[in-house]
C-alpha cells in the first residue's frame, strides 16, 4: 500500500510522491532505515495519507490521467516545461522492444500519478528502482507521450522487428524543406518520448527513469528542453518574438493555465487518425517536431512595423493587420488604397492560414527553448560571427496525416515565409503516436499483435 | 502614466505588465494603432488599472523590490528558474561603463516591478525599447543580481578604467582546484548578471533586454539556465542526485516556495561585507559560481547505501548517517563498533561542515541545470564514450570573503570528497556583488565616485 515496498501490488488510494512523504516520512525516520520502509510500517501508511492530488481539478499540482482513448499530452493544454527525448533502438530483438514498451507503460502510468518509476526496494545494497529526485514532488500535470519513428519499422531497407508491413503510409520520411539546415545529431530517431510537466525536475525525472529502463534496448539520440511562460488564462501567450502565438490554433486553449478544452469535432478531425488505419493508429496522431533556432538578436533590432508585416499581425493586440481585435478573422483579400494586400503575400499568418492551404490545419503544441549561447555565423549584414542565442521554438504539431498537415502547410512556407529571414530549422523528426493505452494494456500492443 | 509612452515620467501606482494590459488593452485595440497608445488615452488608463501585483504578499506572481540595502537575489529564497549571464566589457572608455550601469539600473528596476525594460515609443518605425516577450506576464519574483569580475579593474595587468586601485583584496583570481576541467569559454568574465524568476520567459527577457542595452559596451561571454523544483514549503528540496540539498545552509529557507526569512546575525555575518571594505563593497557580497556537471548515469547505477556513504546522509530522510532526523546535528566523532567513523572521512557532508573548516560557511543559492545530452568520455569502467547528460549543478554561493568562504571549504573538498567521482567542474567565476542600490542611485555608483 505504499510506493516504497517492492511487493505491494495494490496501490490503493494513491497519495502520490508528496502524499506518501507526508503520511510516512516520520515513520521512516523513526525506523532509522534511511531510504526503505519496513513492511509493517508500510501497511499502516495509507490511513494517514493526504488526499490524492488528482482530486483537485485544475490544480497546478494535479496528475493527468495516463490511461485513456488517446495519449495524454496531445490535446491537453501545454504545461510550463517539457523535455523532449528521441531514442535509437539498439537491440536486434523484437522481444526486447515489446518488453521495453511494457516496462515503459508501467513506469509512465506510475509517474503520471506522482509515483516512483518502479517500487523502491527495501534493500539498500542495490541501485534504486528510481533515482528519487522527484520524491516529494507532485505530478505537476506530467504527461508522457510516445511516438514511433520510421526506424521502428525499417532501417537501411531491413525489416528490423517484423513490423515493416505495419508502417503507416502517413508516416513518411521527413522531406528536405527549403532552407533546412538539419544537424544529423538532432534529427530523426526511432522512438520519441515527450515528458511535459509544470516542474522541470518532474519532466527530467520522467525521461531519466525511462532512459534507465531502456538500457541495452534503446538509447538517447537527441533531446531538447522547452518551456511556456505562465500567461494568464484569458490571454494568448507571447512567444520569444514578442508576438501572441496560437490565436489560430484549432480549439486549443492558448496556454498552460487554461482548463482542459471540450473536444470539438473540428479539432478531433484535425488531430486523430480514423478508419484509414492502420488499425493500431486509430485514435492516434502524427507528430511533426522541428527545432527552430530564431535569430533573436536580429529580430530585436528590427522596427516594430516591419515585424508586424513579417507576422501579419499587430504586435500589441495580436489583431490581424487591418483588424482591431486578436480574434478578428483574417481578411486575406483586403487591399490598401494602392491595391496592395493589407496582409502581405509573404506574411507568416497568411501562409499558415487554412484558407490558403486547402483547409489544412495542424494542432500546434509548441514550447520555447533556451540553450544559452553558441558560436554562430550571422545571416545578416554585417555578417558577424560570434556568440549568439541558441534559442527559439521547439515546434511540436499534431495531425491526422503528415502529408495533408505539416508538409502541406510548411512546404510553401519554407520557400516564401518572410519569417524565414529569422528562423533556421536545425533538427526534428516525424513520429507516429499510437492511440491511448487502457489499463492492462501496453504501448503499441495492437502493433505487436497485428504483425 | 503608462508604460507605453516614452514621455511619461511618473509611473504612478504601478500596474505592471499584466495590469497595464488589463487596463488599457481594449483601448489600444480600439485606437487601431497596434502597439502604441495615443497620449490622451494613456493619461486615462491608470484609473482602471488592476491592483499592483506587489500588493499580494507571498504571491507567486509578485515582484521583488529592486532597491534596498543589499542586492536582491542573494538572501531571498531561490526562485524556480534562473538565467545566469556573464559579460565581457568591450569598450575602452570608463564613461561607457558608467553609462551602462546607469542604463542597466533603470531597466532592472523597471523589470523587477513587471514593467518593460524601457518605455515603449509611440513610433512603430523604430526598434522597440523592449522586445515585448514579457508583456502580459507578472514579475514572477524577478531578481537581477550584478557582480563585478576582476576584468572590470584590470586586464592583462592594465588598469582598464582607472578602477584598478579599487579592486577588493577579497576578489582574488579563481584558484585552479584539484580536478578542475574548466572550459575557457565558460569561465571568468568581467560582469555577472543573474536573473532569477519563477517564469523562465521572465528571466530570459531580463537578460535579453540587458544584452541589448549593452551593445557596443559589453557582450555575452557565457550563460547558463537553471531551475529549482517546486518542493513543498515544509521540505528541503531534492537535487538531481535524489538527495535533500541545503539542510545545513545557514538560515535560508530550503527552496523557492518558502517565505522570506528573517535576517539573522549568523547569516548576515556569513554573507555581507562589513567595515573591511573597500567602502563600495560594504553591504555587498562575493559570489562563487561553478558549473558542475554530474555523471547522472553513473550515479543512478550505484547502490543506495554507497550513495549514502558518499553523501554522508540517508537518502530518504536526509538524516546524517547515524542520525534519525534530517536536522539532527552532524556527529563527526561517532564511530562504529570497529572504530570506523559513522560518517566517512571522505563524505561530502563532513568535508563541507563548518566544524572541519574552522567555522567557515557560505550561503548556497544553487540551481540545477539540464543542457540535454553531449558527447562525453566516461570516467568510469568500462570507459565508454557516448552521449551522456550535460546536466548538473549551477553552484552559486555567497560569502563575505572568498578566501575564508568558498576557497577555504572547497580546496580540501576538491582533493578528498567522495562525490568527486561523479562531479566535474567545467566553468565558473568569482564576482564582487556591490551593496544594494537606493532609489536615485545606480549600480556601482560608489565605485566610480571613489576612484
Amino acid at each position: 500500500m505504499t510506493k516504497t515496498t517492492a511487493d505491494s501490488a495494490d496501490p490503493g488510494p494513491n497519495p502520490g510522491r508528496r502524499g506518501f512523504l507526508a503520511a510516512a516520512g516520520g515513520l521512516v525516520a523513526a525506523a532509522g532505515a534511511g531510504f526503505a520502509m519496513p513492511p509493517a510500517v508500510a501497511a499502516a501508511a495509507p490511513t494517514a495519507a493526504a488526499p490524492p492530488p488528482e482530486a483537485t481539478p485544475g490544480s497546478e499540482v494535479a496528475g493527468k490521467p495516463f490511461h485513456g482513448e488517446h495519449q495524454a499530452g496531445i490535446v491537453s493544454p501545454a504545461q510550463g516545461q517539457t523535455y523532449f527525448a528521441v531514442f535509437d533502438l539498439v537491440t536486434p530483438r523484437r522481444s526486447d522492444v515489446e518488453a521495453l514498451f511494457r516496462t515503459w507503460t508501467d513506469a509512465s502510468a506510475r509517474m503520471a500519478r506522482g509515483d516512483t518509476a518502479k517500487p523502491l526496494a527495501d534493500d539498500l545494497s542495490v541501485a534504486a528502482g528510481d533515482g528519487g529526485e522527484a520524491i516529494g514532488l507532485p505530478p505537476a500535470r506530467l504527461t508522457i507521450t510516445f511516438g514511433f519513428g520510421a526506424g521502428l519499422f525499417t532501417r537501411d531497407g531491413q525489416d528490423r522487428y517484423g513490423l515493416a508491413a505495419q508502417r503507416p503510409a502517413a508516416l513518411v520520411d521527413m522531406p528536405r524543406f527549403n532552407g533546412d539546415q538539419l544537424e544529423p545529431a538532432a534529427t530523426g530517431g526511432d522512438l520519441s518520448v515527450q515528458a511535459c510537466a509544470d516542474d522541470p525536475q518532474v519532466a527530467f525525472h520522467a525521461i531519466r527513469q525511462l532512459v534507465r529502463l531502456a538500457e541495452g534496448v534503446a538509447q538517447l539520440r537527441w533531446t531538447q528542453t522547452g518551456f511556456n511562460a505562465a500567461f494568464a488564462a484569458t490571454e494568448t501567450g507571447r512567444n520569444l518574438m514578442g508576438f501572441k502565438d496560437g490565436t489560430q490554433n484549432p480549439q486549443t486553449p492558448p496556454h498552460r493555465l487554461s482548463t482542459d478544452p471540450k473536444p470539438t469535432a473540428d479539432r478531433d478531425a484535425v488531430v486523430w487518425v480514423g478508419d484509414e488505419g492502420p488499425d493500431w493508429m486509430r485514435g492516434g496522431s502524427y507528430v511533426a517536431v522541428r527545432l527552430i533556432r530564431i535569430a533573436l538578436e536580429h529580430w530585436d533590432r528590427t522596427e516594430v512595423d516591419f515585424q508586424e508585416q513579417v507576422v501579419g499581425r499587430h504586435k500589441h493586440s495580436g489583431a490581424p493587420l487591418g483588424g482591431k481585435d486578436e480574434f478578428d478573422p483574417l481578411d486575406l483579400d483586403a487591399v490598401d488604397q494602392d491595391g496592395n494586400p493589407v496582409i502581405p503575400e509573404n506574411a507568416h499568418v497568411r501562409l499558415g492560414a487554412a484558407a490558403v492551404n486547402d483547409g489544412a490545419q495542424i494542432l500546434r503544441r509548441a514550447f520555447s527553448f533556451n540553450n544559452g549561447i553558441k558560436f554562430t555565423a550571422e545571416r545578416w549584414p554585417p555578417w558577424r560571427q560570434g556568440l549568439e542565442y541558441d534559442a527559439g521554438l521547439l515546434f511540436v504539431a499534431y495531425q491526422r496525416d503528415l502529408r495533408t498537415g505539416f508538409i502541406k502547410i510548411f512546404e510553401p512556407m519554407a520557400k516564401l515565409d518572410a519569417m524565414n529571414q529569422f528562423t533556421t530549422h536545425v533538427g526534428g523528426g516525424f513520429f507516429a503516436c499510437p492511440r491511448g493505452i487502457k489499463p492492462g494494456e501496453f504501448l503499441g500492443q495492437d502493433l505487436f499483435k497485428s504483425s
